[in-house]
């Protein structure tokens, strides 16, 4: 099927060597797509233009944001903790997309794609930091996506959690008993997502396949949120 | 991509002449999909035992249930408009399952998937029965995906709307200019999905890839419902 | 706060000796309202149209339906659980709106509200027929919701679970140690909720504090569904 | 009914000039509560702690933070906009809450409601960076209204939209016909939720008898959103 073929597209994918970044490499490049696959921190204001800048043509933005997510109770969370998640995870959005939107509208199309987490549409506790971080992320991809639908520029959000990554489910974390328990209790898929199933799921939304999605919230996170 | 292709998998699809029915024909099997494209009526209490009687050996239903949409106002709303469109969008369901079930469990793996409706997220107007049978279905697919997740059964439902088929858009509505005036300014895509973007996706939930989802439900509707 | 008492309203309570009725009749009465407390079956499908006329007038009408639910496994239910839970949850709805609509158009107002499910937002096992019924109370609320709120007519609908009552919590199932870790493990306010306060709520949605509300969904689970 | 009153509730309101705060200190006064308005700009990080360290006793704080909302394109989103926006509107949040939790947690209760927007619940053209900020509110309320739910402390927040107010919706806004035409068209309620309803539900949720809510989203908008 054409549509679902990734050739020659050319992906610029940030922090790709965290969270979903090595296996979305490999699967998006398997799928034909030329794969920017950006090491860089985004956290100076001026760093997603720069990256754009010598990134060359891009049809898609995977933006793929990582920090270790702090688990601190509420009355432990900082100042520190609370800006640098933020840092990290939301202000570089808009910056992003600010700076490729004019090659989108150039060619008429483009599509950025936010790896966003479940903890933004489920509450959980110590997370409240992140939570936030990744609700802005969710509410600010519904509000672009929805602005820049009919210049057939395509924003959606992957709100994903119990996905298997070195980031937020190292070995040490699956290799404890009480939180395989847990995923057994709580997960009605009984089983981390894989990371192919992820970064599948990428891939077809990157495709022109999926070009009817716009603002759109897909979790991904084996059934712990419905929709 | 191996987990893309539908090779060597048979899909039972009802009502294949209406609603998603054609154009599901037409991907699946372009994918590699087996599809056996009944059909029957499946109001008899007793038709889906039968239809996956003579169906074979099954891997998925895609359960593609229409009629034509109700559009009485509340107070219009009659007996017979009522209790025909659950017999026509509801009851099958549990009756679809239960006889595709044996053979899932033997096998240790099955598929489901309700192609359902949007309506059933969002109040609209002169659609009440409608509406309230596509609730149930949505309601029963997130209930039973649920509890078969872990048999590797999935149940999952595609609540679309805004999407190009006979059944509810058909060349009438859409050459009406007050429709499309009321597509621009209501669905963030502007446009009707297409009958094959629906289709490719049904495809992909339909493949291994998507093996990760369990009782989920994916709003396909230009951006009418976000999540 | 003379928009919070219920002095002057009558309230048509259906299936008033079961699940939240004894509770709703105390608390609306308690806050002035005159409680027109109905325990008749509804399935009848003429039922309804006879316990309105029989009602005299009625500017409220809460939807108290319930039944037993079945905890039927997929494989075992059956076409009489299917059956017997949408005639007494789902089928009287669009009668009882029918039979009291032309009194609330006459006087410029009314209102129904749904004593429904939070099953119906969030799968659970061995519930399906019960969450399939509940979620076509929800999206048909939604639906006549949005249709008739130009009349000043208002249907909302409470998506509860978690509530303590004799129909869903006997003291039989609250006795029951695991019950009570599950609900510690399950439910973030760490308890039922009591009957009473749920009775609250709805005798705030009763009054015309509560105009604003239409075909919306208000969760009242101790924070098992979130919104 | 004695649940609903806040006699003897110290409530402080934060930007008590702005957004809902006039209407709030009327309407939860006259249902009894003490309301210590504050007008201070709660940019400053240490704001917080010095307002609730000279608050006294708080019962409930009502965080209603307003700015007026950018209506930037997402190409002409500039950094102070973004910064000063999640300044104004997040940031405070975790701050208030650490800050006034050592008494909550003294005398085993505590409330907090957030006065939010719905505009981070669906997206809307030309609205990004306030959906993103509104959005991290939604997000960071479900999570610490989980955690703290056992401590009989509640967090929970209303996300509001097309409510008067003369933050949002001044008199020139109201009084552009191409307004009142949007209004009538999206809002099925066919006008704005007026300042004393919105008000009169945040006095009920401060109230006894909403101690049953934890987490919990509310949309008040008209049924903008239904959920």
């Amino acid at each position: 099927m054409s549509e679902l073929t990734l050739n020659g597209k050319r992906i610029l994918l940030t922090h790709a060597d965290a969270f979903m970044g090595p296996v979305l490499i490999e699967v998006l490049e398997a799928q034909g797509a030329t794969v920017i696959a950006d090491t860089d921190s985004l956290r100076d204001p001026d760093a997603p233009e720069r990256l754009v800048g010598r990134a060359g043509p891009v049809d898609i933005v995977v933006a793929n944001l990582a920090i270790p997510a702090p688990d601190s109770r509420v009355e432990d969370v900082g100042e520190t903790e609370w800006s640098d998640t933020f840092a990290a995870l939301v202000d570089p959005l808009p910056r992003l997309l600010r700076a490729v939107l004019p090659q989108f509208r150039e060619r008429g199309a483009g599509k950025m794609l936010v790896m966003g987490s479940a903890a933004a549409l489920r509450g959980m506790k110590r997370t409240s930091t992140y939570s936030a971080a990744r609700g802005a992320q969710i509410a600010w991809a519904q509000a672009v996506g929805v602005e820049l639908a009919r210049e057939n520029i395509r924003v959606n959000v992957i709100a994903q959690n119990f996905v298997d990554n070195p980031t937020y489910f190292p070995a040490s974390v699956q290799e404890n008993p009480r939180f395989q328990e847990r995923l057994k209790r709580e997960v009605p898929l009984g089983r981390l997502v894989a990371a192919r199933e992820d970064a599948q799921f990428v891939a077809y939304l990157c495709s022109d396949a999926a070009n009817c999605f716009v603002g759109q919230v897909f979790p991904v996170c084996g059934g712990w949120v419905q929709r």
